[in-house]
């Protein structure tokens, strides 16, 4: 097929080169399809740029600041001089060049046709950039998304998550809008340089979406080293102050710092892209499929698929492959799996982190009914491998009574690696026996899954 | 069953409270049973006082002194001022007396019987200590392994890992025999310690139960930071000199050191224990049992089971407890699955770490025959996780062709907790397509093996 493709005219054609785009470009071109993929900015998108990768450079550099701090506790006496927020800029910066050099060559290499400039749904299966119409027999909506705002005036001393990671000074103190996953990370890699940090969360708790227990303990811990935060009550208003800023409280209650980072969540960037026009639904911005991934409702429209953060559910780069790779296997006939999003996995790259995928244990009791639940928590303290690297912590599996394994959900340093055995039970629909039979290796944090396993099963190894 | 055994009359009695036999007695207990557990040192055993624990502590401490070296690269300025040894090892006795506290009150609480002093089988049901004779309706033989030393002189400057994990300054030099893991561990931690360190290795290579490829990453890793090795040649002679050690080797070439460590391999200990004269066969020493590890050929001996260090195979503290569960269920009539050995997985701490389990290449074409095997080979470059870590490495991943994964193998840093997916994998003989259907999270380490099971597949991600 590739060969009738004109430089005009490709299989499938794709509106946005992030995660979700640039996946289903590759997979699309395995598969012998012309591609086309449109982009604005730098391929990579939000991820690569301003997103997963930078943060979780900012943390990793964190981490080495906390162990500096405390290395003298197992024999290595270590001076911390300073924190270098520019070198640190640098360090992310140098990390994100050579992944978008490498992502870049890679699709070079494979023969993906990268059209520059801000594309337009123009047709049911075209899409213009710069003047220039490209045909796509397949078309392909992965635009994205951007930091919402609320108005507030983004600029100086305020600023979302793309400003806070250009910053090449540390600031004193900072309030953080949002105690979501991009809001407890960044106060938790700010705290680690040594900013006196507020949380400010309109909900009654921290990274709302997790399990009760593991919340309480990334609770517990931020309180304790010094993260503060302000609960159940929403901001009303964010000024700058000359030196810094001044956010107000639906309640009156006024905090100030030198910064303000807002981390209120990201919104679906479809306006103006000429996605309704063709008759494709939108639903606060988000476009609408079914689940096969396919717009529109009902009968659909054209050959139009939709993908990534656009689409209704988590907004997670690794999401966005998946779904990139579902529709390119759906346009070469493949008739891929569904993954549902209860079953994506979720990392949360705070300190301590956080590991969870499938259902929490509410979750659970509304899907399963309150009495077909069953939980069981591991402390890591029990865990020799985490004793020595210093952190608490716990494991919690929740299953089905006298059935699989529907959730794994895990709190502590280093713990975001155990999603890996996490998905692959929750997904495989293991039982607790399946994974207790097994042997897990000594001493690794590992172990704790292999326990909670056991413990799920009525026979833990040490209890 | 518990309430008909008398102090000295037990369901089960276990010589040896390592980790094979304290996990057999818990389980044991689990479903009623009376338990004697003898133990002649400290519960816990080898793993928990002079192995696995111990030596991790040394190695996380070793990753923080590199840590401290690096960080300014991410824009942590950090001094390293000094490496206090004997800070060290008292980090590494807090961690052990904890684990140890845990432990032996873990046992009291679940009415475990635990007899200390030195036990010896003396009847197909009884077992000595100090004078007193126990009987057991099952006996299960626990007793362990201890470093080999070749008649070497261990003392002053020539060591095993047991006075290594002792010393309270920071030799200038030292010579390792032996290049297997916990040779190759104690070079990476000691190096990392400011060591001038040499390995000397009778086979060609180190570590050489690994995949080749792995081996080759950690041949070429150890030999860029400067760790020396020399391969291919045994040694003859170690000496003192008075300021430190001089070994001979096969072919007449010396090396001197201040310091040497006899890593040559761990020994059953078995002799004196009544063991032969109960009709027991050993073999170099080593314990000979069914699969379902009775003891002795044929009909076997009694009901002696024989679990952990001193079943020939490979000597881990996991292989142990899963020994231990076995036993326990087999006795208590549950007919557990056998583990293959192969199946059992393995982690090596050193910097870079090692994870495997399953066959390598070379091990996977003799079984399987040459033209049955695949491999893939995923490089950490391509990590993002990886890269903000500043490791390289590479997945290795082994199927049968048309068939299952066979084998998974890793190195780099942190890469040992991506043990606990690619255990899974092998154990529930899994598909690369099984695998690359679902999601790994995004940015993490365990994200190169869900690359590793696409490439498999014939549909890489980033390729």
């Amino acid at each position: 097929m590739a060969d009738t493709a004109t430089a005009q005219e490709f299989d499938v054609l794709i509106l946005g080169g992030g995660s979700a785009g640039y996946a289903a470009a590759l997979r699309s071109v395995q598969y012998g399809l012309s591609v086309g993929l449109v982009e604005k900015a730098k391929l990579g998108g939000t991820c690569l740029h301003t997103g997963c990768i930078p943060t979780k450079a900012y943390l990793h550099a964190a981490e080495l600041a906390d162990e500096a701090r405390t290395s003298s506790k197992y024999g290595i006496n270590t001076t911390l001089e300073s924190i270098d927020m520019a070198g640190v800029r640098d360090f992310k910066d140098g990390v994100v060049a050579g992944k978008f050099k490498g992502l870049s060559g890679l699709l070079k290499m494979k023969k993906v046709n990268v059209i520059e400039g801000e594309g337009k749904l123009v047709s049911q299966n075209q899409i213009e950039v710069d003047g220039t119409r490209y045909t796509g027999k397949n078309i392909i909506l992965a635009s994205g998304s951007e930091s919402k705002t609320f108005g507030l005036p983004i600029g100086g001393n305020i600023m979302t998550s793309t400003e806070a990671l250009q910053l090449d000074r540390t600031p004193k103190s900072a309030i953080i809008l949002g105690g979501g996953v991009i809001g407890s990370e960044f106060a938790s890699a700010w705290h680690s340089f040594g900013v006196d940090v507020t949380i400010i969360e309109g909900l009654d708790h921290l990274v709302p979406n997790e399990d009760p227990e593991i919340i309480k303990v990334l609770e517990r811990d931020f309180k304790k080293k010094g993260i503060k935060s302000n609960l159940g009550t929403f901001f009303e208003k964010v000024e700058e102050t000359g030196d810094g800023v001044k956010v107000t409280l639906a309640d009156g209650k006024e905090f100030t710092a030198e910064i303000c980072l807002v981390a209120v969540g990201r919104g679906p960037v479809t306006a103006g892209l000429g996605y309704e026009d063709q008759g494709i639904t939108l639903d606060r911005g988000f476009v609408i499929t079914n689940e096969r991934l396919h717009t529109g409702v009902g009968t659909g429209v054209g050959n139009i698929y939709a993908i990534g953060d656009i689409v209704p559910g988590v907004q997670l780069a690794h999401r966005g492959y998946q779904q990139g790779h579902f529709v390119a296997e759906e346009i070469a006939g493949n008739n891929p799996i569904i993954v549902e999003d209860i079953n994506i996995p979720k990392v949360t790259f705070t300190d301590p982190e956080i590991m969870s995928v499938g259902y929490s244990e509410p979750k659970a009791q509304e899907k399963f009914g309150e009495s077909n639940v069953e939980t069981t928590t591991y402390n890591l303290a029990g865990n020799g491998k985490s004793s020595i690297l210093g952190t608490g912590g716990i494991i919690k599996m929740v299953r089905q009574k006298n059935g699989p394994i529907v959730g794994v959900h895990g709190i502590g340093k280093r713990i975001s690696e155990q999603i890996g055995e996490s998905q692959l039970i929750v997904n495989w629909e293991a039982y607790p026996e399946d994974v207790a039979a097994f042997v897990h290796a000594h001493p690794t944090q590992n172990e704790s899954l292999g326990e909670a396993a056991m413990a799920l099963n009525g026979h833990p190894l040490h209890g």
